[in-house]
């Protein structure tokens, strides 16, 4: 039965989780925090229970050697043989990358170049890869990209409408992101709605502390919320999604701010952090809200609102819906966000039940038993989808 | 029978529409251009023939004084008594004014205030004011604001998630424009529809140069797509409408430019003159992709569908619409755009009329004789509604 890793490597951590597949079965998960620093924390959870030791790491490579050996030693795997394959997240794939791809070194320069379009994130993507190379080169590594589900989008949605030079010397466009997250629920609310996924139309809402809504028309992605940047959309816990561009030197000019500065402010200290004044986290303002906190209840307005509206243009694009999805952290566990967004859209045919609505972290369906627009609730599961992929490249199909 | 003048007053120019009221007929109408420079024209239109002058004038002063001199010379007015008011076209009227108001100095000086806001239009506009008053003192001079009738946005739709203090401290916040015209098109809509505009829902497409969108319900603005200035919302002639706001920093750097000139461009050079590369003029755009110019398709598509998402957003907003509206230059008068625009939304019962469509620059229903949500062409008429207001405050109703 083939092992197949899932890898998220930031730039000073590694997530981890090791599933038998084709069953998609965990078996064990972890991550390994402070890579590099003093007080390296490697937290590792299998048959219920949660292992905490404190190796010293000094790199990625590191990272993945101590994270292996405790495998072995607790006799998760017999050897280094077991991994049949591992699948890393990559953000960003520019247009390159349209699916996900066997890591040769020819395809990592690749993903270097892309740097510059995500350059907190890709570097750290590509550490991770390299990392296991190191450690495990004959086992073959597959990026599954952030991006690459959107790269069905048409060009009158992904275009800016600046100087299309912009686009052909810069590259610069939608390419948006979530895209694994929202393949994922995509699949499943086809499945919940029991039809093939190529004869739905899907609005899969991930609202987590970063968020982003999707159109998915017959499978593919056709328009989505993020940008060229994740910073663009709706408003997230701390980012401001779209506004007004001529705001940044505004900004800049009445706050003594630089551009980049300002664009600081946008990604950390604006979304329902800048809104509420005192926090980004949406469980704190709904409860603040329902203390009777007027910015918070105003926030929490603020936030259904742009997602609110998102769904009625994404409709538009698909000409119709069949089930809107709510997952990631606040989408799976949010009540109330569920709620605001969701009532008020009767006109077409989206039936909200609130007591259906009462439900955290699990599958369910939260819409009025006749109401032709399913509404679901579905925990996103990127790891599985990463494991996927990395499997079709294993040769152990 | 009382004279009221509507006056829309620019930098070096000044456009007026004479009209009796309340029957709303215009008895003059014309344009003063390059005041202050060389070649000043005076173009005035009258029982059907346009008279050009090139009279010596320096400042909007002189160019009230030799209109009104050639209204009376050519009788078209006894004398200046004839006026009983005269209304002036405001661009932005912050959160002071969400009503036209009486132009008392005090008024003026806080017109004044707001110029930081608009100040390509304010200082213009009130130079129009301060004109009149100066040559009729003693008529009354009302301001119309742009901004006024979109007052009526609730908090949740005029915030943007940023740092809160920023609305209080820089009165950062949408405010929206072209008010004046989306509430003419949305009364005669309701009216159209053979129903109190209280009962209604419209979805105004104010769609010139500058474009934006209004959805109304019950008569009030709920929501629109420019914001804190009019660079926000859909693609416009030259302008880029919401983006990304990363690629500001990204565009300055790639094409090393200052975060201003970045704006400027986003002003002149974006929008349809950005996406095809020839012209902002919809109509050259339209004829070349008709001819095969895939880049000029490909910039109707984007026009068409930031248009059409938003009217999925703004049904969304109101649950549901009664009737979508299209007007300004190329709304009266864009077969194709409206074409895009209206096909593909059946889901929320808005079937379109191809045949019906086959209209220009007058009233029309263009939607199928058994769609639910109705389509129409109404010419905007942004003087009436000034000349309205004037009349209000002129004693003579």
């Amino acid at each position: 039965m083939p092992k197949i890793m899932a890898i998220n490597a930031g730039s000073s951590s590694l997530k981890f989780q090791l599933l038998h597949m084709p069953e998609e079965k965990i078996i064990a998960k972890g991550l390994v925090e402070r890579i590099g620093m003093d007080g390296t924390v490697m937290a590792i959870e299998f048959d219920g229970e949660e292992h905490t030791v404190h190796p010293a790491i000094n790199d990625h490579a590191d990272a993945v050697r101590e994270m292996l050996a405790f495998l072995t030693e607790k006799e998760i795997i017999q050897s280094l043989d077991d991994i049949n394959g591992i699948g890393h997240r990559v953000v960003h794939g520019g247009e390159k990358f349209s699916a996900s791809a066997l890591m040769t070194d020819d395809m990592i320069a690749e993903i270097e170049k892309l740097s510059e379009l995500a350059p907190l994130h890709n570097p750290a993507n590509i550490m991770g890869i390299k990392a296991f190379k190191q450690v495990l080169p004959n086992v073959p590594s597959v990026a599954v990209f952030d991006t690459a589900f959107h790269q069905t989008m048409k060009k009158d949605k992904y275009l800016y409408s600046i100087p299309y030079e912009y686009y052909e010397k810069y590259g610069i466009r939608k390419y948006g992101f979530h895209g694994t997250s929202h393949q994922y629920v995509g699949e499943r609310a086809a499945a919940m709605l029991g039809k093939d996924e190529k004869d739905v139309k899907i609005i899969s809402c991930h609202i987590g502390n970063g968020a982003s809504i999707a159109a998915i028309d017959g499978g593919k992605s056709v328009d989505t919320s993020m940008g060229f940047t994740p910073l663009a959309g709706v408003t997230m816990g701390t980012r401001s999604g779209n506004l007004d561009p001529a705001l940044i030197p505004y900004i800049m000019e009445k706050a003594g701010k630089s551009a980049e500065e300002v664009i600081h402010v946008l990604n950390k200290e604006s979304g329902m952090l800048g809104l509420s004044g005192f926090s980004s986290d949406l469980r704190d303002i709904d409860e603040a809200a329902k203390g009777g906190n007027e910015r918070a209840e105003t926030a929490m307005n603020v936030f259904a609102s742009r997602i609110h509206k998102y769904i009625g243009a994404y409709a538009a694009s698909m000409n119709g819906v069949d089930a809107v999805v709510f997952t990631a952290g606040v989408g799976e566990n949010s009540i109330t966000v569920r709620e605001k967004v969701s009532r008020g859209l009767g006109f077409m045919g989206i039936h909200f039940d609130e007591e259906r609505n009462q439900t955290r972290g699990k599958e369910a369906e939260i819409s009025a038993e006749n109401s032709p627009v399913k509404i679901f609730v579905i925990p996103t599961n990127e790891e599985v989808m990463i494991a996927r992929d990395a499997l079709a490249f294993s040769g152990q199909q």
